[in-house]
């Protein structure tokens, strides 16, 4: 069974437009790389009934499901309430976490009043997880992954949780990138992916000063297919009176064909 | 009434991790200019029944709706077929857009072939959205605006459609940039947004080479209440130890006290 996964980003500050999410493209790479399918990310406001339902829908669908923001000291900060309620479960106070957080503020000048000690208190029935960065911690829950917002600190985190993660098997891909346009291969590609019908092909079109082409994607968990498919493509490219190149990977930027 | 809104976005490549959407963030933007509130992002694949169910969730519950990319020539353009579904309608190919596409390929040697003559294709009772850039239009139905992906596309696209939105009263906004730590000032900020119930008050930590505090947005219709509301917190941080200043905007990253 192939793992899936849903990414959810909590916060208001995301929708304004205030601060630029960058947590669900990070995390995309992360588990593109482990073979985790992402199928779906969601930016949602700090409104406990949106949260509590996207909760429930994400992880009765997803083998795993991350979340990003809303676990700060401040009143704006209901992730916590919101995952307890999602799992009919009750809020505590977790001693270790006490423990990390008084150390980390221990001869600061930084007093851990009851707002800092907010960051201690977690669902029942979860686990805490570690966060290098700045002591308060993230939680597990069932397959749900309870992160900060903020990106330093939520790598550290996903870092953390990393053999908890079982991947299934990684996509292997090889891009075609080409000096076509997408709307003369479009046809020949339709025909090649119903050809092979376990490889993949996305085709994005790309444009720089003077030129322009279309990158070609190609994904299959089989390697023999992806590269006859890639090969098929090229062919049709020299074909169609253009230059093709294949290369091994997803994020090739170089076009110099 | 205050008019609401929400993104989706189509495309593996965006899940994958492959592309970075910067769609989300800078339609973000201008509808906060526009006063229309953004309540929902989403990013989705390429998969027909996500597609439909998504548009029709999102046009029942929003003013307006918009979405990204999957309108191009290939075969993994499915984003039309998918908006004809989800509003019960047919597919034609539109007779304008035709004429646009042609007079675009005109003179270049650049074949206006069957795949490029997909980009024509809409769903009945829909209306065309010019596309200053690359000439397939994209398209209106009912409360949906169907842009391209490509950003630079989706710009024109989005210029296109401005006079077609009605925003509400732009919400005004200020910010509170001070040296204090949030985890300090959390339990007083949650004493004045009950205090001003017309304001909403988000905190965001910041941290920079040999400083920290917290940026504290508040937003209002009314600007008097917005005043005194950040004059209160200033006057917080001031009693705390700190230093602080009031910005207009909340798009402020003038840290400097």
């Amino acid at each position: 069974m192939v793992a899936t996964a849903g990414i959810i980003i909590i916060g208001d500050e995301i929708l304004s437009g205030r601060t630029k999410d960058t947590n669900i493209n990070w995390i995309a790479c992360k588990l593109d790389h482990l073979g985790i399918r992402l199928k779906e990310a969601r930016i949602i406001p700090d409104k406990s009934d949106t949260i509590i339902k996207t909760i429930q829908a994400f992880t009765g669908q997803y083998t795993y499901v991350f979340s990003c923001g809303g676990i700060g000291p401040t009143h704006d900060d209901i992730t916590t309430e919101c995952v307890a309620k999602a799992f009919n479960q009750k809020l505590y106070k977790d001693a270790e976490a006490m423990r990390r957080l008084k150390l980390h503020y221990e001869g600061t000048n930084v007093e851990f009043n009851e707002a800092r000690q907010k960051m201690a208190i977690v669902p029942t029935n979860s686990k805490l997880i570690d966060n290098p960065v700045s002591a308060a911690p993230g939680y597990r829950i069932e397959n749900l992954f309870v992160f900060a917002g903020v990106p330093k600190i939520m790598w550290g985190m996903f870092d953390s949780i990393l053999t908890e993660l079982t991947g299934g098997k990684k996509l292997k891909s090889k891009t075609v990138s080409s000096n076509v346009g997408e709307g003369l291969i479009a046809k020949d590609l339709e025909k090649i992916e119903n050809d092979f019908f376990n490889v993949k092909i996305g085709s994005y079109p790309y444009f720089k000063p003077g030129s322009f082409g279309t990158s070609i994607v190609l994904k299959s968990e089989d390697e023999i297919s992806l590269q006859k498919a890639a090969e098929a493509i090229l062919e049709i490219i020299i074909k169609l009176g253009g230059k093709g190149k294949i290369f091994d990977g997803n994020e090739i930027d170089d076009r110099s064909l």
